[in-house]
Order: structure tokens, then C-alpha cells, then sequence
């Protein structure tokens, strides 16, 4: 199959890849040419304009949030009309639901096939292509796109016909991490006053009612206190909490969890935490409760 | 091993019987005696004084909170110095750190020998022996319970030499479920307003990050509104927020999600949804979103 | 003095006419001449064209909210440039901060004089010319515009330099009041459940501890259920609550109360309370605990 | 008129000697008679058991919480039956809702006459006979203390028939201080982000819509950051937060905000601020935004 990928950051590069060893013939464009060096020596083509990378059969865009998505396919008036009317473009950003439903508007209006699909996965399984990708936009496009997201991808979810219901998953997905962080991080700040090593109560958790990956993750993250380097820094977490925020608010949900931790997580920004992990929020609810930071 | 067992309840009695069939002498006490009816024909001895069953070789007492092991264990002040010396008193039962606490000192100062170990599992897993038990106190006593402990649950952690720990890991536990279910009630409510399923969100979670045992039971019962008959009841889920509350409080740590939710059954209770299982908690999100109930 | 008056609102077209009895030579426009109507038979200098009316000492503007600001100030590009040196723009709009930011560099780019002067006191204030202006911007500019201040209100408080700060003490200033009105339905809900008068509590705080206006006047409101019509609709409620929530979130100061009441002016929006005073957010908290509306 | 004292703290003191002051023959215990020294010779008659103070025409208890109620009152049962049936006993202490109601039934079942009157005043209040006395309790009981009231404050407010209700005012009136407190801290913390003084905010505030004498106080003690020596400690306001949540609880009322600044003043306790002014609660907020102490 014919595959542009638009954005070659940590994830999309990986993906790229994946999708040459899938046996696809992949047309790359990246805004800053530096990334995709070498990357012609590998057998993927190369290309200066995006206008080149939405011909094929599937365009791909991996880019990184609200503001890339605007300036590649809304700014642009006259990118979404160059698209292939055969091209179903597959946005995998974590976006917000209005700029999702702004993408899905223009692609309608033009004419042209748009499905979103964000995936869950940090990089090492984007490279080891385990990403789940979660799908939703007109199903026979969600079809068309099989071969490419079985190269990268583990399973694929099909939600629903309207494409913002993927990135509502998304979004909310990523508001039950930011919950599990909480959670663990109250928890644990409670037991260490009585003694309880966190990793002891985490593996009783991990092996009892708690055992997916999540809990596994994070758990240990904030157990160890491994908040640098960061595998997802804090200034995008409170990002993604603001997106299931504003998606709540745009329909009158209140969130109260969402809410409590858009304020630590503020707190921790606050606090000069902006290059951590985002479970360093759990270092924040440690020092509300005068616990020291381990040595 | 010679087992004496105080308390007959919905967990008492399959525990009762496992005892029996691992092969164990097995004595029982139960206030009300209607409780115990046929099983001396099953071959448990029952007796009618708490006193006759705290001669053995453990002595499990599995009652429901803080004011009945209290009205047992410390209102009669004979009873604790009436345990034989080598008898292991176990208490399975999720009671408050500060009850737990008065345990322990009373057993201490009386020299007799306390461990306290509640356990992880509703009713079902009880009857199947698959009870998860997490016990603290003295190493050796701990190991002298072993036998009877293989006998009801599929798995003992040692959390600590303080009996204590034991209630705390119990009660953060809950903790977890209930924020659980929090967080669920959260991100369904936002799913649908945007006319995304919960059913179909939870398969995504549960086959991606979120695949322990808790999300699965919990996700289903509230993406499915089975909220009566109850599993487990709102006020004894409250009761169990209250208990890590107030653990938190007594070492000067703030539980912002708990006293959240901790609000949220509250408004549960004022809603007359008492009977209902603690998961209705998610009915309280959804009802302050202007969610009608599922038909 | 030459007084210029843009946006004859509930607020403006009082302040429009008390600035004539004040002895001013006073312009208006409006985008719907219709609110115009009659002014000229008044005495008051009508015109079609913003431009005419931002050439006196001192151009009034009193829009709605940001959009409103932002399209007639900034979407098109000549009109501040349009504006004479020697006029001073005062801005009374409740806007945000940001926008605040924006309106300043947009003057200060052009070399025109800008002052932000939001008010405190509602459309009788302003009828009465009883309004509390809180003005920041240049000093000088501040005083030039003291006559325009005499004739609408009470009393002018300067708070410093940088103009933006005017909008955060409204904003802040809002946000009291809010806190007030959450504060209020809480402590009733409790009260009636115990049977003490909303009515009789208020009394005694309003002549002992809380005897300022807001206490008194909302206070009332809340005890006697006075939701509508409404004085100041929920929707402007649940927007000032998020311009104090985005002014802080813009500096990572996390303000946990202003959130709370964001979840529970949503929860009003939710339950259909969107026409009603937002002092109905008391109704969210009496509903939450179980309590039926007064008869 | 006969007025019996007991408890001589930084309250009972000065109220014993205003209502000498107000022509009333004084008979005062206190459990320490340190306290007590030096009264005879103004006038006061001292005794050394709680039973000589409670025949006269009025008890007044000025108790520091519901523990030494409890002491003095209910641990001896001989105790309010030695009272003169005559007597009516004024509990002035700030006790749970729950310690009120044992209160009132156990002077019921010895047929004893019993008033709740809380306070509202400082101990300069109290020292200048300016408290704000808020009675209930049976009508003609109350009426029977006016003199003694008389004597010690400067306004009487009637609640209702039943003691309790008296209590609950009470809690609320400082449950609406906490959050007075907890609001401005908020406030202040995003002002000062923006450069705008703590002090220019409060003199707007309380000269517009909050001009009542919390908001006077405390707005001032927070800008100025005077939190040491402490008007209030806070482990004491920490209680009486715990109150209204107790007392709400009981009648299954969520009050977010009281839950909000429990958990605020929990970490003011964990950061080592016990021996602070409650009202260094807002010194927490300003942490929690990387706000420095002014110096």
C-alpha cells in the first residue's frame, strides 16, 4: 500500500519504519528535514512538501498537538483539497475534541476522507510496533487503513462512525493515568507515615485487583521515585488534563478528579517540577504531606 | 492444626469450611447461634463461648468493624488474657488503623500473640479459597498461621512486623477501588455526551493499560448500571473511605481524592441510594452531568 | 469634557447618560443602533462609526466579554491607530487577562493611551452612578480621565501600571464573590437539615462577622431561593470563574476553590439552571444533599 | 442575679468578671485554681468543686471542646443531677453537634434546664462585654439568662428550641472564617503573580463588596503574613473544620469546601505549622504556587 507519514518525531519515526518493514511503500515529510536523514538510504522516500506525502492510499500524521495539526492542514487552506480523493487521512495526534471536530469540518467540507486514530503506546512500542490504535471516522476509510495499522500496531479499536470519538477515548484514557498517578501518589504518602514501603503495597496491588500495565508502570514509577528523565513530562501531562477538561466542560460534565489534578499538577509546575516525569505529581502530594524525598 | 474461627458472616463461614476441608480441627463461635446450624453435622465443633474457641493453635476472628471486634476483643476485658499463650490471634477484618492499633497493645500487654490480616476478595472467592491475605506482625506468629492460611486464600504477602500495616495496606486498597470507580464514573459521563459506549471505552481499557481485576469487575458494573442487588454496599463503602481518611489524618496527611470522594458518597446517601452497591457512586457523576439512567 | 462611549449595554447606557449629567459632551455608538434610540433627543451625540467616537479626551468602551473586545478593537487593525493621542481608552469590559495583555501591547504598539477600569456594582449601581472603578495604566492617563469617573461612580481605587492588573482585581474580586455564594450553600445546606433557618443564620453572620454587602445581598438571595429572573445569569458566573482559573493557570497557581466551583456552576449548566442567577449554584449544593426546593 | 462560672480560660475570665462588673453575685470554679487566684478579692467567690457553681440562677460552662464537656458534665453522672432544679445551664463552649445532643439529653432525662450559647468574639471581646451570643434552647430558659447575657456581650441571637441548633450556628459562622480565609489565599496568590499587592486588593474589597469585620481581620492578617504569635491555632481550627464536616456528615451533606480546606489544613499541620494562626493556611496556597514568604 501507498502510505505518507506526515511528522517524524518519537513516535512517528518508529512508525515510519514499521511501515516499510510492513512491506508498504512510505512517502515521509517532516517540517525540519534533519529528522528524516537517512532515512532514503533505508528505502523510504523522502519528501520536501507535505502537498507530495497525501497522495497515496493513506496519510498518516503524527504530529504533536492542537497548534501542529492547525498549521499543517487548517492554515493551509488549499493542503486538505490537494489531498487524493482516495486518501483517507489518519490523524493519530492526541488533540483536542474541538480542534478533532474543526479537522473532521474541513475534510467534509473538501470532500476528502478523515479518519482520527490515536494510538496508546509511548515509543519503545511504537518501535516494537505494539501501539493500540484506536480508531473512529467512516468505517470502510477505518478499513482501508488495515494493512498500515497492522504493521504498527497490535490491535486496532473501531469506536464509532464520528472520528472526535476516538480522540475522546483517547483523552480520557489518558485522564485514567493521570488518576492512577493520583491515586498511588495518596496512597503511598499515607502508608510510608505507617511504615508500608510503597513497592510492598504496590506488589500486593499488582498481583491482587491491580495488574494491568498502568498500575504496573506508574506504581513502580512513583514507588522508585523515577521522575527524571522523564518518559512523559509534566507540561504535557497538564496538557492532557486540560483536554479532558475542556471536552467535559464543552458538554456541562463536571470532573472533579480532572480538576483536583489540574491543581497539583499546576502546583508541580509551580514548583520547578516542568522537566519531571508528570508522576512527579506524586512528589508534590508527598510534600503536601511532609514526607521527605527519598535519598 | 487445631483452628478456632469467631464470626459467621458472609466470609466467616466459607472460610469456616475451607478450614474444615484443608483438613484442620476446626472450632467455631458465632453470637448468633443460627449461623452455625449444621455445621457440627458437617464436623465443625461449635461452641457457645468465645472463650472455648481461642485455645488452639490460631484463632481467626473475621468480624465486620471497628465496634464489633471492640465489643468482642476489649469491652470484655478477660477474654485476650484467656487466649492460651501459644494461640496466634488473626483478625481478617478491615477496621480502622486506630482499632487496629488498640488490638495489638491490648494482645501485647496481655502477652498474647496478635496478627492482624484482612483480606482481599469478595464472598465468592472466599467460598473458592482464592482470598488474598495480607498479614503483619511477628514473623514467627505469622509463619505458625501459615497451614490454616493455604487452606482459605491462593496467596499471603508479609507486609511488616507492626499488625498495623496489615489494616493500612487493606484500607488503601479500598481506596484504589473506590477511586476506581470515581475515575470511571468520570471519564463514562464525558464518553457520553460525546455518544461513546462505556462498554466499548472499558474493552479498550481493559485490553490496553488498565486489564487488573478491579477495572474489569468495576468498569462493567458501572458501564452496565448493575448497581442493585449490591455486591458491596454504599454505606460500608463510605465507611471504608472514612477509615483511610482518617488514617491519613492521624499522620497529618492531606487525601484530596478521597475527601472527593468521600463527598460523592455522601450525595449518594442523601440520594436514598443506600442499598445500592458503592459503584452507584458513578450514578451520582453521571445524574450531576444531567445524564438521564440507563433503561 | 469629551467623553466617547462604546457599547451601550445594561452598564453603558447608564454610564452614557450620568456622563452628560455630569456636565460631559458625550458620543456614543453602539453595533445595533436600535440602543441608541432616543439618546440623541437627550443630548448625547450619536454616531454610526466607532471611529467617530474616539477622538475626545476619553473613549469609554463597556463590551460584553473578550470576543467582543477583541472584535472591536483588535480584529480590525486601523481602528487603535485611528484613535487621537491625546484620547485615552478606558476599557470597563470584564475581560481576561490575557485579552487584557493583548489590548495594552495593541495600544502601546500604536502610541495610543490605554487604561483598564473594570467596575464592581450592577446596572442600578450604575444607574445611581454608584460604581467602584478599579483603574490601572499609566497614572497620568488614569487622571485625565478623573471628571469621566466623578460623574458614573462612587469611587475610583488605582491599583497600578500595568493595566492588566485592574482586570485581575475584578476577576479576583469575582471570584469573592463566588466563593461567597458556594460558601453560603453549603453552610445552609447543613443548617436545614438541622432544622436552623437559612433566614435566622444569616442574620446573625450578617451582624456580626459578614456584614458587607455581597454577605448581605447574596446571603438573602440563597436563603430565600431568589434564583430567578436572574441578576447575573449562570453561563457569566461559570465564565468569570474561568477567567480567575485561566489568569491563575497562566502563573501555575493552583486555585482549588475557584475549580470546585467550576464543577459545580457545571453541574448547574448540567441540571438546565442555565437561565437562572448563579447564586443557583446554592440549588446544586442543596440538591446534592438530598434537599427539596423551598415551596 | 446568681451566676455560677465554669472554666476560666482566656474566654471564662473576662466574662466572669463583666457579669461582676454587671451587678451579679459570681461563684466561679475551675479545675486548676491558679486561675482563680486573685478573684475573691475582686468580688468573686471561688469555690473548689464544680457542684457549688451550678444552684444559682445560672451556669454558665465555658469549656474549651467536646472532651472537657464531656469531663466535667457527662464522666460524672451525679453531676447535672446536682444542679438546682432552678438553674439554667449555659454551655458557652464550640462543641460538635453530637456532644450537643448528649448534652441536651442528658439534662433532659435528670429534668435539669439547659441553653447552648456559643459565641462569636476573640477574648478582646469577651474583655469588653462585646460578644454576639447565639442562644437556643427552651425560649423561657433563654429568657432567663438575658441579665447574665446582658452583662457579657452586646446582641442576643435567638436560634430555635432545640440546644443544638445554637451549636450549629456556631459551626457554620466558623466554617464561613475558613473559608474567608482559604478564599483569600487564593486570591491573593494569583494577585501576587501579577504584581498586584495583597493590601491594594483587600482595601478594594472591604471598602466595596466585603466590608464586614472577617474580611477586615483576616484579609489583613493574610497581606501582612502575621500568622505568628496565633489569634486562633491551628490545630484549632483544624478541629473545628471537623466539626462542620462531622456534623454535616451525620446528616449526609457534602460541603466540598469545608473537605477542600480540611485537607489544606492538614498539610499546614504536616508542613509544621501547628503552632501558626489557622489563617496560615494561606501560607500553604502561596507554597503551593512557588510564591516565596514576603520577608
Amino acid at each position: 500500500m501507498d502510505v505518507g507519514v506526515i511528522g517524524l518525531g518519537a513516535m512517528g519515526l518508529p512508525v515510519a519504519r514499521n511501515l516499510l518493514k510492513g512491506g508498504h511503500r512510505v512517502t515521509v515529510y517532516n517540517r525540519t528535514l534533519g529528522r528524516a536523514e537517512g532515512l532514503a538510504a533505508e528505502g523510504i522516500h523522502v519528501v520536501e512538501s507535505p502537498y507530495a506525502a497525501g497522495q497515496g492510499d493513506v496519510l498518516i500524521s503524527l504530529l504533536s498537538d492542537d497548534r501542529a495539526v492547525e498549521a499543517v492542514f487548517l492554515n493551509d487552506d488549499q493542503f486538505i483539497p490537494s489531498l487524493a480523493p482516495k486518501t483517507v487521512h489518519v490523524s493519530m495526534a492526541t488533540i483536542s475534541a474541538a480542534m478533532g471536530a474543526r479537522l473532521y469540518e474541513a475534510h467534509s467540507e473538501a470532500g476528502r476522507q478523515y479518519v482520527s486514530a490515536p494510538v496508546f503506546g509511548r515509543p519503545d512500542a511504537a518501535a516494537a510496533a505494539k501501539l493500540f490504535i484506536v480508531a473512529a471516522g467512516d468505517k470502510a476509510a477505518v478499513d482501508q487503513c488495515a494493512p498500515a495499522f497492522e504493521s504498527i500496531g497490535q490491535r486496532t479499536f473501531y469506536v464509532g462512525d464520528n472520528p472526535v470519538m476516538a480522540n475522546l477515548v483517547k483523552i480520557m484514557g489518558n485522564f485514567m493515568i493521570a488518576s492512577t498517578i493520583e491515586t498511588f501518589g495518596e496512597a503511598y504518602a499515607t502508608l510510608r507515615k505507617y511504615d508500608v514501603e510503597p513497592g510492598a503495597f504496590l506488589e500486593i496491588m499488582t498481583n491482587t485487583l491491580f495488574g494491568g500495565t498502568a498500575h504496573k508502570n506508574y506504581g513502580a514509577i512513583i514507588a522508585e521515585e523515577r521522575f527524571s528523565p522523564p518518559g512523559f513530562k509534566m507540561p504535557l501531562g497538564l496538557k492532557d488534563v486540560n483536554l479532558a477538561l475542556e471536552a467535559a466542560a464543552a458538554k456541562s460534565v463536571p470532573m472533579p478528579t480532572a480538576s483536583l489534578i489540574h491543581d497539583q499538577l499546576t502546583s508541580a509546575m509551580a514548583r520547578g517540577y516542568g522537566e519531571m516525569d508528570w508522576a512527579a505529581l506524586a512528589q508534590v502530594i508527598a510534600e503536601n504531606a511532609g514526607l521527605p524525598k527519598k535519598s
